[in-house]
Parts: structure tokens; sequence; C-alpha cells
């Protein structure tokens, strides 16, 4: 949940309980699907519980922060991969079936779906799991009763037709955490101070200036690193990689002479954020400069060095994509249908809409200025 | 919950238990409200804690299937306040006030909001205990964020606008919880079943017919009975009357002589129902005859008769009601906004669309004939 | 739970809850024994279900009260199985197995003690759930945890060393129900009192005086029923009884001309019971003297009736017998050793030694007289 | 929880959420207390809240083990002390009262009695916190219930007499959770790992070898710190230190090119431990001798390097000490008694006993040599 401690400092949670918790509903997924009489091989039973545990492998620490900062827009879901297989070499073989499952390269889709989908483990997890352990009862999903309507017709993942409101509760759920707590506006000025404190640091340290940091995360720092430089060595520096190096840097790097680098550090240990606004509409250029110019009074800082206190930037959230694969409602009839007409009311129809909103981020001093 | 013990055999609870959990939650509201500034006396506490621990004390056993059974159209809000009347005299006037408010005549609105509203404590109480007892988990809703979020402004209940996604969650819960609970079809011809029960069993005394009862189901049974006739004396009767009567009756009519009042005993009793079909569209008169038809042929029974086994009806539902009384969110610029429209999408507006579902009820057997 | 929802409102779950819950655990247990490889064979797995579905099936309403009063010394258990011997009949010998599993008969001695025994799934299903209903958090027990520890060694059912602290666990919970709930005074006079109506009513009864009750208690009242009485018809009138005839039968007892029932009854439909005390000693014979005279100077009462008013007795509980089959403790090195023996502590043979407790009750105005 | 999540994953939660938990329950039994006319006043509040709230602040990283190795035996009570004298002077002395009651100064004992006795909200807190994050549901206690049993009597701490219960159930709780969780093999071994790293990074500094580490740390590793050092700045010191610290060092030291720290960090980091056999004797001079020659052996280790990989010591734990301060029961006639006392069984008496168990610990290649 990135920065989300921020503002519920219960979700202390780590992606290896995620991990652990999508194999357990994975595994009531398949006992599930089995007692319908889908059959399931011992080899494409394990193939799904391999890809299920390392589906977030790729994922480095605080991720979408050093997606968009330290590497070069370098996906997760890519390392995943990598990851994979490089195990497999390890293994003898062993994940290749896991890998053809996750690469989408293998003939039965439902495999898939349960990996990867818009009603995956990986969702079901994460839902009830962050509903958990935030505090935010709105996400609390019915994964069990969700997994227990699931069925496969044709190699396709189907939800039988009365649980279609659990489907509709689930929608609605991804929806109210997205901006509750994924999307919650202390969350997401946490992540983007971090995101900052990356950038700073790799652009100071690709000027020559020295930084404390662990080797892996010096590393990262050095060098720029593309999909392309991931080979054995690089992965290994990668896999070294967690939220200790960061946050221990981030500790070091409070003290720092640079002024942008130590005070968004600073930001974060001392829980003293930027402010952040949420707006309906796109705030305007003029908005943003009169703020910047206020902070350069204030600090005598460059253009550029401003731009790390001053910023603004838009947050999309879409609870079902229509554009995407469906979600089946498979009906009596055995016919199937898209969930959201397969619904009684306009109301699915209304989550498939994007919502957009607006935030523009500077420092609470140049309120009083 | 009524018969949805059928379906959900855990939803054992009892009024009892909704009085006292509504009781608890008031405190909460009262405690809450108090402490964001809003003054409420003592009298007006103790005035609400009366008020919503009786609110629902004119229900009886059962009560939607008496209400359409053996008493005439009287609705259990007009026999609650009768109750409180009568309870008023024996303790000299101490409920005056909670008549006042229950009745919608006390100056300050939000008092009636609290015990009556589209997001009273009523509501908050069922929703959350209903979804625990049956297990059905779409419907738990976070009572204690809603009540933190509450507020009062110029005597109106409005809710503070970071809460409008609960009320969100507390709108879809209530949605989901009608159409998988209250209205799902085993509950529901469960109930109807009732029904037909009581009234004929008040047909069958009305034709002199004798049959087991406590004294105080006799006397309703024997009589009929409109608001009116509800004096001192037919309230205590009527308060004598609980789920011990009716389902001892139905016990023993069971080995009744009549086939009609037997038969739909034994179906409750045995759990052996009517087939109930659910439909998108009313179904047709030809349908229902050639329904009828068939178990008049089967059975002899006369066409009035029939007329308790096969039937038609509608189901329907709204999750919130924009002619009613809209629920208020109080901005952070002090105006106020239906909720709807302070939605950032059109869900909420879909979900104030009426929805409406039709169902035919007949016995199992015409399917085999 | 009895009559222990007078004092936690919420204990109003039901025997039917009971018998799913047991059946469901059993279904773990099967599970774990066989992951473990016991081999259980379908025949077996069904005799474990029907037996612990039908364990309780025998008792009836209210049915201690019952067994004290209007049935003559007839155990549940008896009964239980004549109702599955008689269902074995309907079924064509299928619960042979099960019957034979119930009565202690079938080789495999574990399948008798999943049923019945310090540590069944009886025990482990009711502690959980009255705990859970109740409120009264210290009964609470770790029933996954201690089926986990399950295994079967030479046909016994043992428990893993490491489950030790669960058993420990198990025990005390045990012990702490008994004394906060099963024999919480308050449950205890209730029952107390609702076995002095139902004796009262038959005293009445038997001596041709008429009280209303539904035809199957009325059987009951009128004739002297024993275990040699229970035929094929007995048992069926048995099994028509329930909760709703025996409070039926009270409601409407209470406005009886006899002095002693009427006020009994009362007592238990107000909820204004007799008073309790408890006591670490023997109530001697002359308090209990005084308080009957005193009682009969208010009443004009005769000495036997006043006895239903004023009487003593004692309650005794241990948490584990040391005479009873031992709960047997699993060690690393394959030895088998009783639970007391192998705890790290006295504490153990503390729970072993029973405790007693007296009780005196009698009418609250005599305290006042 | 120290290393418990070695055994225990879920067990992750935080000093900090423990520290608002203490606050939480403290201010219901604040709540509580005044409930029942026990006067406090907003001062003596105050005080409660912030002393409860930095009871643990003096804890470092991983406590236990830092206690045992780079400080020397500086209690975490006596650290705790100095921040709240520290922020004492940052805040005016506002904390002076807290002050006086942490160190049993204050005349009113219930209020030391709250935040440190045999029954504070220190220990209900972290019993029923660490019973939930880690599973192990034997833990789970009714803090909610001991509260609402609270009395003061004579500005002494009470339990209401028919709270007994409850306190059983804490005792019984303690016990368990001891030897299921903080005593658990596997979590001690884990501890002492660490304690041993942290000891060899120290000598292997003093000995003037460079270690990668955070400033804070290297502090630490460089200095022999005893209570009398920690002037304000060596505490500023010490404030920074956190698990970033500790971790991201054992992460380095890894590849480190001492033989026993970089193995000993490899232990934890990998989750590969030493072997460690508990035991219920004291393990004889001769069995450590033989394992560590069997070890020098194999690694040419000198008999102090060894020392690190093979020694012995032994557990204690005592739910209840009679020695302490006792709990004490308020009975019906307003007489005190120690729990002990008041308990209806030896049960309590037992669990006054102390408990003793002996482990050693061993690299597991000498089982194979």
């Amino acid at each position: 949940m990135g920065m989300s401690y921020l503002v519920y400092p219960g979700a202390h949670h780590t992606r290896f309980h995620h991990a652990l918790g999508c194999l357990h509903i994975m595994q009531k997924a398949v006992q599930t699907l089995r007692f319908k009489g889908v059959e399931i091989s011992n080899n494409e039973e394990n193939a799904l519980y391999i890809a299920i545990l390392l589906h977030d492998i790729g994922h480095g620490p605080f991720s979408h922060a050093m997606e968009h900062s330290i590497v070069e827009e370098v996906h997760h879901e890519q390392l995943s991969l990598l990851f994979m297989e490089q195990l497999n070499k390890e293994f003898n073989g062993q994940l290749s079936l896991a890998i053809q499952v996750f690469k989408g390269e293998y003939h039965r889709k439902f495999m898939l779906q349960l990996i990867s989908s818009q009603l995956d483990m990986d969702r079901m997890d994460y839902l009830k799991r962050d509903s958990f352990y935030s505090g935010v009862a709105e996400g609390n999903i019915n994964s069990e009763r969700l997994i227990q309507m699931m069925n496969v017709d044709n190699d396709v993942l189907v939800i039988e037709e009365k649980g279609i409101y659990s489907v509709e509760k689930f929608l609605v759920a991804r929806r109210l955490m997205y901006w509750q707590a994924y999307l919650h506006k202390t969350s997401v000025v946490g992540e983007l101070i971090l995101t900052k404190i990356l950038k700073r640091a790799k652009e100071l340290v690709q000027n020559g200036i020295q930084l404390e940091a662990s080797k892996p995360l010096s590393y990262f720092l050095e060098n720029k690193v593309t999909l392309e430089d991931f080979n054995e060595n690089v992965l290994q520096k990668f896999s070294y990689l967690d939220d200790y190096d960061v946050l221990s840097a981030i500790k070091a790097w409070q003290f720092h002479d640079d002024y942008v680098l130590s005070n968004l550090c600073r930001m974060i240990i001392n829980r003293d954020l930027l402010k952040i606004k949420m707006l309906d509409e796109k705030p305007s250029k003029e908005l943003v400069k009169s703020y910047k110019q206020k902070f350069i009074n204030l600090t005598k800082l460059s253009e550029k060095e401003v731009a790390y206190f001053v910023f603004k930037g838009s947050l999309k959230n879409q609870a079902y994509n229509k554009q995407s694969e469906p979600i089946h409602i498979y009906k009596k009839d055995k016919s199937i249908e898209d969930v959201v007409e397969a619904s009684d009311q306009l109301h699915l129809k209304a989550l498939s809409k994007q919502v957009t909103k607006y935030y523009i981020c500077f420092p609470k001093v140049i309120l009083e200025s």
C-alpha cells in the first residue's frame, strides 16, 4: 500500500503476506473448480500456484515510486517474468508451464484469468487484505463467496448468475478502496514525495555528488537501467533491494547538504508533508506559476529545483473497464453475458465510467507568505 | 427477517436484539454529536433513547405477514405509537417528548431523522445485524464511521463530505441485502405462505370452524380488527402475541381437516415450500390460469381455494429514494447537497432508480403433471 | 444453553446450528486425519457424519429441565439412539455403522472419541459457539488448531505434543464457560424454575386438573413415561415437541388459577425470578426451614407447595476428569501420555479437581418480610 | 515481538501500534473508573495518557537483543525515563506529573498500577495484539471486560469479584503466549543470533575493523555506552536508531569477510537458523564441549569464535508472580484478597510456579558430521 501507513498506521502488512494470501485463495479456487467438474491436472495446478505466488516478485520496494524514478519505465510484470525465468533455470524447467500461463500463451485461458484479470486472485486478496489492515471497512469483499460462484465454460472463467451481487459488491469495494485508501490524498502526496526523493538522488549521483546508500541502491542511482539492462547480474542486484535500503537512505539523506534532497526526506521522516489540494478541474498554469514564484521568493531555489516542491497532476480510477476483457456471468440458460449487461440496474454501467481527479502540491509555508 | 431463516439458518436473531442495538448506536450518535458541539439536553437525549428503543414495538410476530392477513391494514408504526402512549400513561408523561419526536412534531428535525429517515439508527442496526447473522457479507456496513461523519446543521442531520463513500457503501449494501436476503425468493415464498395460512385460518374461523390457537391469537382470528378497534384491551391482547402463538398454531394446524390450511402449514413445518419463479416481466394471465387449472385437475379444489396455491405478485426495491427527504452532505464550504448530487459518479443516480421484479408461485407437483 | 438468554440475550442460537457446526468440524477432522495418513473409508466417513449430526437428536426442548420433570430419568443419549434406530429402518440400514460407532461397538475407537470423549467435536463446537453468541469471550477456543493437532495411533485419538497448549486452553475455557455461562446463577435459577413448572403441571394434570397445552405436550403430562414406554408412537409424539410447545404453555399457564403454577410461569415470562444465593458451604436445614416458614406466613401455602419456591441444591464442575478416558498426548518419541502428565505444570492437575458450589433459592419478597 | 515473524509471518506490527493501543485502552479505563465514582482530575488523566504513550519509548530496535550486546545493561525503562525528562524540558514541564507517576512517586498508587503492574494496560494491549497478529488464538484476552471490572479502593487498583474468571483467563493466556510465541524456540534462536551478530560487530569495530553501518549505529558500535553516558547528545543518537539501521547493516554484513559475522547474518537473511533443542534439564558441559569440538573440526574456528555458534541457556516464565504486588480482588463484602486466594481452585496457585526450560544451540551441519 505504498505510503498509506501515513494515513492508516495499521496498513503495515507486506508483499510476502499478499503472496501467501493469493496462494491460499488460489488453492480454494482450484478445489472449487474441481468440485464442479472442471478438470485441472496436477501440472496445471502447480503452474497456477507458482504463477500466483510469483506474480508480484518483480515489484521493487515502493514499486510505483521506483518505476517513475530510478529505473526507466520498467514495468514490474516484466521483472516478475525475468525472475521466473531465472528460477526456471535453477529449478530445471519446473516453472515452464507457470511461465507459459503467465505470458498468456497457454490455451486454457481461465488459468491466466485466475492470475490476471478483472476478477483475479490478486485483486481478491489485496482488496480484502488492505481493507482489513487499513480499517477501511468499505473495501471488505466476500472473496469466499466469489470463489464459490466461479466456474469454467469453454476454458473461460465465469461467475454463476446468483453470484452477480457479489461481483457488484466487489466492484463497488474496489472503487471505494481507490478513493479512500490507494488514492487518499495523503497516500498520494507521500508517494509523490518519495518519487521526487529518488529522482533527486539519482540526479545528484549522476552529477558526481556522493550519497550514503547501500551497495544495491547505489548501483541503481549510478546507472541508467532500462529493461534491456536486466541481465542476471543486475537482476540479482535488484533482488537485494528492499524497503530497508530505501528508508535507511532517506534517514541518512535528511542530513545531506542538498536543500532539495534533505527537505524532501525530512518530510517523510517527520510526516510533515507537502500540502495537497484535490480539485475537480485541472489547476491553471497561472496558479502553479504563482505558487512556484512564492516559494522561489522564500527560498531562492532555481526553477528546476522548485519543481520538486510545487507540481500538479491527475488521478484516474475506473472500477470496471469495459474495454478490457469483461467479467463473464454464466446464466441459468448456460448463455454468457458481460456483468454490466446482466445486472438489473444502470448501477454497473455507472461504475465503468472513468473518474478523474486533479491535484496540486506545494509547501505549506507558501500559504502563510 | 421474517422467514429468511429458511434460507439462512443463522438468521435467528430477535427484534429485542435489534432494539438494544439501535439504543446502543443511538448512544454513540449522541456522544459524537455532542463532541462536535451540537447541544442536546438530557431530556432530548432520553427522548431519543426511548423513541428508538420503542420504534418497532408495534410489530407483531411475523409482522408483514400479519398486516396483510389478520389485522386490517394496521401499520406497525401506528401501533408503536399506541404502545408509547399507553406507556406514557403508566409512566406519568415521561415519554411525552419521545412521542412528540416520533410523530415529527418536535422542532429539532434531526432528532426524528436519527429515528426515522434514509440514514437512521434503525437501518444502520438492522443492515449490519442481518448481514452478520445471515452471513450475507455484502450487507455489512461501517456504522461506526457513518456515525462519526454525522453532524447537525440548522437542526438538520448531515453527513460530512469525507463520509460520502461510506454513504455510498451503505446504499449499495442496502440494495444488496434486499435482493440477497429480504427479497430472496425463498424468504419471499415463505412469507407469502405464512400470510396465506393466517388468511385461511381467519376465513375458517369466521365461518364457524374451530381452530386450536392460543387465546390472544384466537381473538384476532375471531374479530375483524382495524386501527380504530385498538383500545387498551385490544392493545394488551396484541401485546401477548408473539412467534410462539403463531408457530404453535401452525404446528397444530398441520393436522387439521381443511386441505388448504393443513397443506400450507406442512409446507412451513417441513420446509417444503411452493415453487417460486422470479421473472423480469409480469407473468401472463394465461400462465396463471393454466397453472391453476392443472392444480384443480389434481386436487378438485375450488377456484377460491386454488388461489392459496397459485398466485403472482411483484417485488420492488429502491436503494435510495429521491422523492423522500434526501441524505444531506455537508461540504467543506458549509453548503449542503443531496448525496446523489455530491457524488463523483452517476453511480448513486443509478441507485435511486426503482427495480421491480415479478414472481409466480405454484405447487411443485404441477410441473410433473 | 437452556435459560442462559436470561443473562446473555445474544445466546439465542439453536441445537440445529450446533448440529450443523459439529458436522462441519467433523469434515475438517476427517480431512486432517486422512492428510496425515489415517485411513478412513467412505463408509466410515459417512458413519462419522451421521453420528455427529444426530448425536443430540434425543434432546427434547429445554432438555435438562424435562429430564428431571416430565419424563422419568430418560437420558437424551438413549433417545438419540432410539431415533437413529428408527431412521435406520426408514433408510434401510444405511445408519447401521453410525449406530455401531455411537454405541461404542466399533473396533476403531477413535471414531467414537471424535463423537463423544473429553475432546470431541461436540464440545469443540458448543464451547466456541456458546462463547460467541453469549459474548463470554473467556470460552473461545481454537478448534481449528486442535483439529490440526489431532492424529490417530493404534486406532486411538491423540493430540500431537506441540498442541498441548491448545488443549490446556480448551480445558480452561471449558471451566470458565461453566462458571460464567452454563452455571451462571441466573441461568441456573431459570432452569430450576422451568423444571418446577413442568413438575407442577404434571402434578396438576395427574390430579385431573385441565391445562392448556399442545397435544404432544399434553400426552407427556398425562402419562408417566419411562424409557421402556418409548415405542415408535411415543417417539413420534416426542419428536413433535419443541420450545414452542413449552413456551406457549407457560404463556397460557401464567393466567391459570393454581397459585404455584401461575406464579412460577410469570417469573419466566416477566424475567422476575426467584432470588438465588451461591454459597461455598451447604446451606443449613434451619435456614431453609426459616425461609419456608416466612413464605408460608405470607402466602398460606402448604408445605408441599412452598417447596416449589424455597429449595437448595449444589452445582459441580470438573474441567478434566482423570477417571474418564484421558486426552492422549502423542510425544515426539511416539510414546503416549495423559495430558495432565505431559504438561509442564501443576496447572492441569488443578483443573482435574472437582469444584462444588451450593445454592439456595427463595422468593425475593421474604427478604422484606 | 522481536524475531517472532520468523515463525508467525503475520506478527509484523510495530511498537507504534502498541503505544496507540495502550493509550486507547487507558482512555477506556479512565472512563470506566470515573463512571464508578473514582475521581481523576484532568491533570491526572493527562499524566496517565502521557505515561502510557511513552512507557516503551526507551526501547531501541530489537530491544532485548541490543540490551545484551551494544549497550551495557541499560534497561529500556531507564531510557524511557530519560526521554520523558528530555521531552519535559521541551514542553516546559507539562510531563512532570506523568514522570512522577512513572517513577512511582505519586501518592495515588493505582495510577502506576495502570501503567506498570501485573494487570496493566501495557500487558492487556500486547497480549491481545500479539495474539491477533501472530494468530496464536490461545493468547486472546477479554481486555474490555477486564477494564469494566476494574475499580479503585483506597487509591489501589482492584478487580471486582465477578471479574475473577477474566483474570484467570488473562493469566493463562499470558502463560500460553510465552510458550507459544515469545519463547517459541524459533523466536528464541532468532533473537539469540541477532544478539550474537551485534556482539560480534561491536567486537570487530573495537578491534579496528570497518563495518558498513548507519551513523547512529556506528556510534554505538564504536563506543562503550553505559547508562551514565546517556547525555542529551547520546540520547538523540539513540533516538535515530530503528529497525532499518539494524537490518540494513545485517544485509550488508552478510557479505563481510569475517566468517562469524557473515555466517550469522546470512542465517537471519535466509531464515536458515542455528538448530535449537529445548530440554527439561540443563545440557551437560560435555555435550556443549563435544558440539564445539565438532564445529571446530569442520571450520577451524577459535574457541572464542565457536562460542558464537554453539551455546546453551535457559528460559523462565511465571504467569503470575506471588512475590510482586498481587492482583487484588475486591469482594462483595468490600474486603480485598490476592487473586490466588480468591480463586475457587488450586489452578492459580499452579500458575504462580516458575517454569524453567533449557536449550542448546548449534549449527545443523554438526549433526551430519
